[in-house]
């Protein structure tokens, strides 16, 4: 069974916790359970360190089938995939280049190893106020000891509390720098999550005070998450549009289902909806499988880029249009809490708002189309 | 100061209210207290039965200013409203041509003036299955001793449980009627309601079994539900539009105060997102206000009915369009429970799915300007 | 008969002609004939002068009205009426509190006779590369003998060459002033015109070199034009509004009856379009009225200037999707020339392109709604 | 150089001859004898015959690129490409298998050399009224002599005039059958044609009262239109598509290159436009390409219909979008005929038009989403 089957397989699993989660915005455990018994937290990690080896197109497959079941278990995995796969897509020229340090490539090879054999790295990067922007965080590291300590306050951090490391954003003065910290003392988990979609994300705040090793600072290197949120874009902007794939697919599955029980599958508008619906989602789910293509193919190229944006931003609008006309389709039954489109629906609305969100990526993609740099010519800093 | 100031007072506090009543689905008793206390339960109720007396364009500037505070209330509101305005409205000549007893206008003062001294009247109207479709309903009425005996199951019965007596549609064979069932025995409250939006609308099902007078056959003649609902569209189809039009502007102001707390309205893409939603609901307004003028003037007149229809359509369509637009605008941080902006799209989203749905408008409407008559030609029963 | 009927009576001619004068992008002089003959060349002069001394809200119906007959004509029409409704609405005060000499109140009133005998004013405002942006534009002036000297190019003059005189922007240094230029030597016509749409509005190029007597200046003082724009958008900006939900009206009707006579009334995805098309044009034209109503209640009023740029704004989108649907409902049949739907369609397509664009006006709108000025707050210099 | 550059270059030629052929709606003879002298008339002809073999992907590729440089040109084309490629698929089995003599491989194999050698074959199936639905159809034929007699009138007839031959949907009782019937005596072209777009097409109505041999009728056996056309929808629905997505790429090329030679690159509003125009555009492509290349790989399957149903939709609509939508980023400059944005928006508004509409393709898939069978569910036969 390839890892789409098994994704597949767990998708009908979550399905079924996913109302409850949502319900409480609690931390779906057991699909994480049933995630590492089946090996898919190695999904990234190359064959030679114990995992499956996949490039990002496989992800990209497997992101949206799980989606099917459970968004919110989806975008946790994605933070843990994109941990991982930043890491194992980093070519070993490319570190030693930028000034990694010999011991880099043990330390990376062992946090591998340990996704492989079931460790859980999720991600701590949005600050209030600052968004996603790196140039606004306020997060702050400094020279410790033998490494480092990183003192701050994270917010929208997917998973808070059930991973075993979180990669974190810290600055220095201008030096903006990624570490993956250790579960443990000097991480705090405030629950302030309560939101309207995907909500089993439990994307709950984090204070970190912490000592860190020298090691823990990613790439060896310090300055470089500026570098690599540019170059290497489809973790921080792409990665999620699988997802919403995914929520836009569960949403005409389960209208398609609930019409033709109720008999109103003979409706023109209803089938008007359903068949605009259909297209609009294939559309975007080419678009995130070209984008996948490309960044596997050529990553951080001009053009790999641009189809990374584009992914984003149809994936995200394209999610909350399908689930909207999905609901108006199926009527007011279907706004009913434990009706699933009624969380489809809440957790759609949250595509176009994550960052890039659908307006900076409309921004960015024309710019691009002028013959312009996207990366220089923001009104606002991206990052 | 006038009905719409008063609401305007009263929207401030009933928005303090809101987010608690939404997170609980609980009815807001409290604004019930208020609009009560305040006088505005007389609003449809002549003045000569002590009422205000008001016409139905009066009505939906009080309805939109009260959903500017809570939506939830301002629908169940208008449920009140339209048992109220209805019975007013009615002139007394067509009602003796329809073969109204004498005796009807005794009860009919009397149900008016008790509302004018603060009686709460609620609609059960919809069954599960056959949604607001009269033909479709199982709820039913027969002879019994002096009166009638009124059977059946109810579902999204706004307020349910609060109300002082609650119109009922119920059928005898082909023989539609309304009946009004007062609160006591025989009338029992499922709690059955935990949807996406409107939720302190308390809209739980209602089962019947009860005994009611001669008296409480609304109009005093049997068979009248689908006659009225045709003539008379207004409180069943447009009265829903003024308060999607005050969510609309609920969240472009809130998003407006939001952004410019941020520092974020300088940004060209939620300037242009801020000035088409100003423009769409000031749009739905003014059709809003066109139909209620119209129902005024000439009720059950096809150009009232067609702008009925419009108001509909457009409110309904509008709200969920700005309000998802405002949370595009405002980003992430507005997606937190607690936010307004949180529970306005929610609510938002369910005006094009309340009966008549946007599409089925969209039908009725382009029906009527093919210059056919949109009651014969429907593809579906729409009553 | 009111000025209505009459222009209801006028229209149907006008659509018989529409046709070759969009073929042959020719002015449709017949039409202005009987624009003369039927007095409303005075719609916007006093009673006292002559004319019928008619208020802006009645001028929108009227364009309305025209415009179902032949949109290029109620277009140019349009540019007169904003030249005498002008004129007309500025009160005597503010004429001399901005500094106007006693001789140009019997100046105003002779050239406002004059319309209302059959006058024709039309106006040469845009420059190629300036659009209409007061602030770019080359067109000059200086003072020459006992008057002055105009000198420049204009473009997009609708009914160039078919005026008694042209309302011309010129500047002198920083001072943007307006004058009424007499037809005849010094005003070179050069055809140029051949668009898409609008095409009978005949817009051709004007090369101005010509001596304009003292009187010329409109206003009596240098310095207007630009304070003119801002206290009065509606001729600058929603004028156009009218003529544009006239031909979203004739796209609805003329669908209607092809539709009809193919038998395919009948289509539920026709009867939706025409439903939707039928609620988003009378919404426009509500919003056009209400900015019609304020214009006349409070001109130049914040909340008036609001409820023009709305009216553009929607009434501009609105007939091109209108229009566009409507081709989609008809379809290929109603795209050969001749059939008047497709004639309507890229005449709707001008309406948003049209100063002030949508996009601009959603940006005005977007700064209103946030509480700032928008005069003040432009991206990019509004005139 | 491979076909597709062959085309890029053929494309920039069309790009210069684009301009007067709409203007005359003249048929781009010039370009014919182009595509005639690079050999691209046998672009679906098998090597074995003297052409290029390729499959329906790389005909993809080949008419978006010409589609750039004349959209009238490549829809053209497609029809020439449709009649060959349909022969060139064929399996001999299949034709077998459906009665086809032995006769029949001789004639089609010439048939097919001889497009090689730069004949042009186009299609006569339409007729107004009946529009493409065979069922509706009026065109008969009858056995004569040893062939047969066709007999009717068919309009929108691309390149009526031009070609060698013409593939001719006829009709004997219940039987629909499809003709190659040679140019020459016998068919008389009757000058129809001046629409809205696509006006190099020349798509002139064609009377038809000619006898052809027993070869002439394709695939050598009576009634199998119909067939065709279910198994094999691509040529009939999809390949249209790439013809507008090429129609959508050179709007935003057309709209980048004016913006930014006139310094309006930087307008935020713009680049919104842009950015999601190329999203669109890209989204489609991808459908388009995920269609031919099912085409190619599994014909005539419901996963390949589906997928070719749904390049059409999305083409069809995100062409009149996105041309649209660069006007407004235009602005009324781009309105100018001669300014290629003029043409390519006219052109665009075509493609949703065409067979199957845009409306037509939706409740296809609606009702395939719903898994039925689209050809079985229609609301309206859909041939």
């Amino acid at each position: 069974m390839n890892v789409v089957e098994t994704a597949r397989d767990l998708a009908t699993a979550f399905a079924e916790r996913a109302e409850q989660h949502d319900r409480e915005a609690s931390f779906p455990k057991a699909d994480f359970d049933d995630l590492r018994a089946a090996g898919l937290l190695g999904l990234m990690v190359p064959e030679r360190l114990g995992g499956n080896g996949c490039d990002f197109a496989t992800y990209a497959r497997v992101a949206a089938t799980l989606a099917e079941g459970s968004a919110a278990t989806a975008l946790v995995f994605n933070m843990h995939c994109s941990v991982t796969g930043a890491l194992a897509a980093t070519p070993d020229d490319l570190a030693r280049a930028v000034g990694a340090p010999e011991s880099f490539f043990a330390w990376r090879d062992r946090v591998l190893a340990d996704a492989a054999n079931g460790a859980l790295y999720l991600v701590a990067m949005s600050e209030r106020g600052a968004g996603s922007r790196f140039s606004a965080m306020t997060t702050a590291y400094e020279a410790e000891g033998d490494g480092w300590r990183v003192r701050g306050h994270k917010t929208f951090c997917s998973g808070a509390g059930h991973a075993d490391a979180y990669a974190v954003v810290a600055r220095n003065g201008d030096s903006v720098s990624q570490f993956l910290v250790p579960a443990g003392d000097g991480i705090r988990v405030e629950q302030t999550w309560d939101p309207l979609g995907m909500r089993a994300t439990a994307s709950n705040d984090v204070h970190l005070d912490v000592h860190v090793g020298r090691d823990a600072l990613l790439g060896g290197v310090e300055g470089l998450a500026l570098l690599l949120a540019r170059v290497s874009p489809q973790w921080l902007v792409a990665s999620y549009a699988a997802v919403y794939v995914g929520i836009a697919r569960a949403a005409i599955a389960c209208a398609a289902t609930q019409l033709t029980e109720r008999g109103l599958h003979g409706l023109p508008a209803v089938r008007a909806r359903l068949g605009r619906a259909d297209a609009a989602t294939q559309a975007a789910w080419l678009a995130t499988l070209d984008a996948a293509s490309r960044v596997d193919a050529a990553p951080g190229d001009p053009a790999t880029n641009r189809a990374v944006y584009r992914a984003k931003l149809l994936a995200g609008d394209t999610a909350a249009d399908v689930a909207g006309s999905m609901l108006e389709a199926c009527g007011t039954s279907a706004t009913r809490r434990g009706n699933p489109l009624e969380r489809l629906f809440r957790d759609a609305r949250c595509g176009a708002l994550q960052p890039a969100t659908s307006d900076v990526c409309a921004d960015w993609l024309g710019v691009a189309a002028l013959g312009l740099d996207p990366d220089e010519e923001a009104a606002v800093p991206r990052w």
